[in-house]
Formats: C-alpha cells, structure tokens, sequence
C-alpha cells in the first residue's frame, strides 16, 4: 500500500504540486469551497481530473493539503532553545498580512465544514494531526530541557488553547489575529498554563 | 425609547415568554436555523407574526435570546467563595445529556453564522455579550478577594479559552463537553492562566 502511494506520488514533481496547491488556494479565495470544482482545478491548472483524483482522492484531500502547504516550512524546526522563543518565531513566520489573509480562508472553511463531513475529516488527517505532531516535538523538547513538567495536563490542551484564540479573534472578535494578538495570548494564557514563567 | 421597550415587553408573561423560547428550541433542533420560519413559530405558539416580530424583531434575535433562556439562572449569582467553586458550579449547572445536547444545538448554530450575519450580531449583542458581563462579575469578586490581581492579562481571554474548549471538543475531538472535561480544562488551563493555585 505504502509502495504503491509512493509510485502514485512520484508523478508529480514538488514545483508542480506547488504550482497546484496554488492555483486551488487562488480559487478557494474567489468562490469558496462548495463552488469549487476539479473541474476548475483541472482547467486552471492543466492537468486532468483523473490525475489529481489519483493524485489527492478528492476535493476534502486536494484542500486540507493545500491548506498545509501554505505553512512555510516546519514548525519542529524552529529550535529557538525556549518554548517562549519557539512559539514566537511561530507566529512571527508569517505577516500580519498574511495571517489575516489565511484566518479570512480558514473561517470560510471552517464554515463549509457545515454539510461536508468529510472536509472535517480531511482537515484532522491532513492538517491537525500532522500540526499537532509538530506541536508535540515542540513540546517534547521544552519537556526535555526542563520547561514544562511531562505530567503538566495543559499539555493535552495546545489545540484548545490555540484554536480557541483564533477563532475568538476572528468569528467573535471580528479582529485579524495579529502576531501582537497572538504573542500576547501566548504570554498571558499559553505558558502560564505550561507552568512557563513569561518575565 | 426604554419606555416604549417596557411597554412592548409586557405584554407577555414569562412563562409565556418561556413557553416561546421552548418551541423555539424545539424547533431549532428539528429543522435546524435555516429552514425555521417565522410563520412556524407563529403557527406552534398559536400566536400572531406580528407580535412575534413586535417582540424580537426578527429570528435572529428570537433565536439567540432562547438559546440564552436555556441557561439556568445567572452565574453571577453562583457565589461559592472561591474562583475555583464559581467555575465548578458553573460547568455542573447541567447535567452532561444537557450539555451534550446543547452543545449539538450550538455547533448547528455556528455553522449557521455562514450566510447568517445577523445572526452572528444578535448572538454577540444577546448572548456572548451578557454572558461575558456576568463572568466579569465572577472574576471581579475573585479579584476583590485577591485571587487574582486585577491586572492579570489572562482576564481578557476568558472567552477564548472558554470556546476554545467547547469547539475543539465538539469539533475536532468529536467528543461531548462533559462536565469531568469541563473541570479538568478549567484547572489545566484557566486557573493556571489567572494564576490561581489549583492544588
């Protein structure tokens, strides 16, 4: 199985599946996930449905993965030496602009969600578990030089901390979460609740 | 204009004020937002569009002022002399098939934001709004007894770190928001993130 998804992956070249990853975002902006097609993908791309369904499965797939390759590059390799170090040079990667940007996308995703069960699904094998192992590494290595206890419980709750500040700042809030936002959050809730002193 | 607001308002009775919320409810859960209809309301209660409308303005509206009406009493009012008691008391207000039910009924809403904006704005103006007040009122009495200093940073998170709960739980984790989750959250993030000793 695992041979036989690496042979189906070797038909694309990394430039190719970028320019791909691309051109999916580029429509997801303008019409949204329910209107978007492969169809359109294909066209737009030129490349043949056959191909990306080999490729990708499906619409929930081709997103969740293009989702994932906006993010530049690793969060596990940012090795800043402190967890407060790491979680700045996380939120720092991107611009304020960009951020805003992609929360504007997330939202409308999280919104489509609503009647697309398996964009969910696609969303938690392609998008948050693989972030949540990065997470993990993150905090693994604070566990290691002594930061954070290994049997501290908000361990368990990264993805509760930081989901809820995004989607607070931007569905309830109406505000784009700003790396100002998101150190400030990170400081007065994250590793506090890590048992990090902040000062 | 607050005159004429009282006048409006008396011509129904609370327990036929929450006799409408309920049928409301009922509704929500059947048919979901969208497919609720005024006239549906109207024909349930056995009462008239027009006073409908006179009394909520709009579905909207009447919607997130049931959907407050759920909650059980005001938890300002819970005093159980310390942060850690109020909170408890809070999250064991209901049972865990209410919580589990409600937060079923909220998930349906959010996802209903998506189309609906008004909805959004009669929620923040109805429900988060008033709901945020009375946890100011909780977190002020903890501040009055020195529990937590008055510029903690983590007190302008409260919301965040609420519905971070809530949604990662019943969104991405799929799990109902039971009151043992509920408590465990609160200690391994909210009291440690307003500096309160849980132990």
């Amino acid at each position: 199985m695992t041979e036989v998804a690496t042979v189906r992956r070797s038909r694309l070249t990394p430039e190719r599946e970028a320019e791909l990853y691309r051109a999916v975002l580029d429509l997801l902006r303008q019409v949204g996930y329910d209107a978007l097609t492969m169809d359109a993908v294909a066209a737009r791309t030129r490349s043949s449905k056959a191909t990306l369904y080999r490729q990708w499965g499906g619409k929930a797939e081709l997103v969740a993965k293009a989702i994932r390759h906006l993010k530049p590059g690793s969060i596990a390799d940012l090795d800043t030496g402190s967890l407060r170090g790491d979680f700045v040079a996380l939120v720092t990667r991107e611009d304020d602009c960009t951020i805003a940007e992609n929360a504007a996308l997330m939202r409308g995703l999280a919104m489509a969600v609503h009647g697309n069960p398996d964009l969910l699904e696609a969303f938690r094998e392609f998008l948050i578990q693989p972030e949540l192992e990065e997470f993990r590494r993150v905090l693994g290595r604070a566990v290691d030089r002594g930061e954070v206890r290994a049997d501290n419980p908000a361990l368990g709750y990264i993805v509760h901390m930081m989901l809820g500040a995004f989607a607070t700042r931007t569905l309830i809030d109406e505000l784009p979460p700003t790396q100002e936002f998101l150190i400030s959050y990170i400081d007065a809730v994250i590793l506090p609740a890590l048992g990090v002193p902040t000062t």
